[in-house]
């Protein structure tokens, strides 16, 4: 019971609009926490242009390293549109159109609309498994372990939150946050000690400059709960002997 | 006149919390537009976390493909600040406490506050040139072609901003964005030939799905601004000739 599982993953952003400034990416943080959530440790992630040797040598080194990777971006009818024929390449197998996605197609366009640009959204690596898109007419893919979603992120949390559920994850995660109005240089000291006393967990300090002031956010994160309570309780002593009052905070996503 | 000169960049965002999913990155666009600015594009980006290792050789790695390397996170007094020791075990340079640094860290404490904690503050790779923080005692540092910059958006933005004009750009690049309400289906096999006879530019095709209807904005990006003026005149027409109207959007930064 005690043996700890760990599955790891990656995320690979595809596009030159988030790399040029254009556009914020807004997929990152709901993949993270949602991994999270199944037990699945989000290890990195990485933003790379629409280039097809990028694309190709970036997926063959993610997925050995990691237990899954998540590619966003790059996939529709469109010339720029080159993620699934990098991943094909990746996986070195042909590209194909999907009989089941080439059906869907021809359901959704009238005769003659179908154009070949289309029947582009069609086309997987051979032996890639369809993620159904309840929105638009691009479906998704799963190929091994990397699962290739778009990046319009109404999407792309449309077909991330079918495929969640199915995930194979290890121990999860816990995590809970304490604030308090120190600044980090009064407690980095005994946060110190405090975090080679419970080397099991990964404490997070974290300063904050809000209107209404400034101070720190310490995050305490590990599969032992019970580990994290006894931690969290000495760092409410430490804030208590500086003359603070301790604040259990959220931990729900947040922005800086 | 015409040989271009191309400089390149790439961030490393530096922390377990925004693999976590616990804070969204406020950095990379904010980045990835002033560079632009100043004639440098950004190639890549990466989210890893706070591990010795990783930090090292993904300091190598990038330093040595791109011309600048910027990177955010974990530079403060705690011990989850790792980001100083780490670039310092990459250059192979000892990690010293910088005077002027130290003397800024003195005028600011009374006699006594300042402790081991905050002095680690003061530290940085032997031969690193501070970089000024107007908001708090942590200053960052620039070391070769390295800048490390806090994670905290309101102080790395002014960082930054003190260090943008004096980046060596190469040629800037211009961008044009226009949008219809066309599909992306529509104008794929238009779009695949005008990418062809402009093989110098850049088109990038965005679907967007907003409340008061989908459609497609069109990305032009390169150098050359009569080029980019060209080929817009030319998807204008196209898009005419779907019997839709070509509208300038923009070109600030925007959330999908």
């Amino acid at each position: 019971m005690d043996s700890e599982k760990t599955v790891t993953a990656c995320v690979l952003i595809i596009g030159n609009e988030i790399l040029s400034g254009r556009i914020k990416d807004a997929n990152l943080s709901y993949i993270a926490t949602g991994l999270a959530s199944v037990g699945v440790q989000l290890r990195e992630a990485r933003v790379i242009p629409d280039v097809t040797e990028t694309i190709v040598d970036t997926v063959n080194e993610m997925r050995a390293r990691y237990d899954y990777l998540f590619t966003t971006g790059g996939i529709g009818p469109t010339h720029d549109d080159i993620t699934a024929e990098c991943v094909a390449r990746a996986f070195g197998v042909p590209l194909i159109v999907h009989p089941a996605s080439r059906r869907l197609l021809e359901s959704h366009y009238k005769p003659g609309e179908l154009n070949e640009a289309r029947l582009r959204m069609a086309m997987v690596p051979e032996g890639a498994v369809l993620l159904e898109n309840p929105i638009s007419q691009a479906p998704g893919f799963r190929i091994g372990n990397v699962h290739v979603l778009p990046g319009v992120p109404l999407i792309m949390r449309a077909i991330f939150d079918a495929v969640k559920p199915g995930l194979a994850g290890g121990d999860k995660v816990h995590s809970r946050t304490i604030s308090c109005s120190l600044s980090e240089g009064t407690i980095a000291d005994d946060l110190t000690r405090l975090q080679a006393r419970y080397s099991d967990l990964d404490i997070g300090s974290y300063p904050y400059f809000r209107r209404g002031g400034s101070g720190t956010s310490l995050v305490f994160r590990g599969t032992k709960p019970e580990r994290i309570d006894a931690a969290v309780a000495e760092l409410e002593a430490i804030i208590r002997g500086f003359g603070d009052v301790p604040r259990q905070e959220d931990t729900a996503a947040m922005t800086e």
